[in-house]
């Protein structure tokens, strides 16, 4: 009988998210299923480790095809810990999610969630990132099931290219409102623009907090933000080697 | 008289660190400096935000030609409160460091450093990151000063094209071994192997540290950490569109 696949899952909405258990259930069909989730909401972490605090690991679950661990960290430790500490060896797969809230375009760049992704694509192990333009708490995933284990299988079944991951983002559910299918895009163009709300505490000092709005700076009609609006889902495929290999000839006059 | 540039300065190593201090009156030579530095270290944040807690923010001095702020956030937090809250306009450039410790290879991933950098280059502001291969509290940059100095005047001098940014390395100071010159370079393929030392509280209960050993998986004499090696500055030219390109079309079967 065929050794059926590890899966590691985590994310970056905490333990309690609905996006977590529903993608761990999700990927019981498939194999041996181990979470690794973080302890807290850590959204918008970015690729950040946890270095200048101690870490504590809680095991909640552990049955034969189903592990479940809390990491007072980052999801970058979540993915670490998981490779290296729980699973003795690399699982054949990290899904990371579903993430309560876009990552498409330039919140790659901020999301937590596909930095676990890009964690174990470093490591050469195929990961997947799987978010949806809802950020309530009470989310509604259902039109992204197959889609899920659509994605998933294929990967399962024919890997990834070396040092690709994939980034796949889903519209908000709408009512009679199915998704019409499923594009390969690039990342579309745009920034945050930040807002500021201050405030004073209640000793009189100041104090603020940072939002943001996201502004789209992309036309072009091949990309994720693009396909979304038009109620798709999308999938980047993402990479670590960040060179700017188009433009690297124009620096040639830096060397000496 | 032409107008002198405004150059915010930001990193990740906290206020006292001495590459920061060293950068920040570098700059000074160039135009009006603003230092908007974390108030703690906060090495290996990558794109961190604050959002999940208030930020506040001290102003340390001000002058007519130099201001410096500490923010209890992290180095992109230290971009935006920059950019938005306390200049009038955006900054004709940002500079990031001096780092204390390497961003070369995928450390660029994990780099709070870099991530200032790259918030800038969002925003399109031409903007570099500078570190040097020496994680001391008290490292050496003498050797580091004029290619800093030069790299940024040529900057100030021609810009940098749209969505393009730098991370520029110095190996660590050698007596009698001076810099033999500046690389252009591709950012070497490299991962982190985790190395966890697992401890006990005083209250007999379990944590742990992350630490862990780089290994270079790449024998390319292009790459940035071959030139540190061989005692050159390196320069990657650097992107924030993770769109992997050359696979797209591997991945035609995945739409529908």
């Amino acid at each position: 009988m065929e050794k059926r696949p590890t899966i590691l899952v985590t994310n970056d909405d905490g333990y309690l998210a609905k996006g977590l258990k529903r993608l761990a259930n999700l990927m019981r069909q498939f194999g041996k299923v181990v979470v690794v989730s973080t302890e807290q909401v850590k959204s918008a972490q970015g690729h950040s480790m946890t270095i200048n605090e101690p870490l504590r690991l809680r095991q909640f679950e552990k049955t034969d095809d189903f592990e479940m661990y809390v990491l007072n960290g980052c999801p970058v430790d979540c993915a670490k810990v998981g490779f290296q500490m729980i699973l003795d060896e690399y699982p054949d797969l990290l899904v990371s999610g579903i993430n309560h809230g876009s990552n498409a375009s330039t919140n790659v760049i901020y999301s937590g969630t596909m930095a676990a992704v890009i964690e174990a694509c470093m490591d050469g192990i195929p990961a997947i990132g799987f978010s949806v333009e809802d950020y309530a708490f009470d989310a509604n995933f259902d039109h992204a099931d197959k889609y899920i284990l659509d994605i998933t299988k294929k990967v399962l079944d024919e890997g990834l290219p070396k040092g690709v991951c994939l980034n796949v983002n889903f519209p908000k559910f709408s009512e009679g409102n199915p998704i019409k299918g499923v594009k390969i895009c690039r990342q579309a163009k745009a920034r945050w623009k930040e807002i500021f709300d201050h405030r004073k505490d209640p000793h009189g000092r100041d104090y603020f907090w940072i939002g943001g709005e996201f502004i789209v700076e992309d036309d072009g009609t091949d990309t994720d933000v693009y396909a979304l609006k038009n109620n798709y889902a999308s999938i980047v495929p993402t990479h670590y080697d960040w060179t700017a290999y188009d433009v690297m000839n124009k620096f040639k006059s830096f060397e000496k």
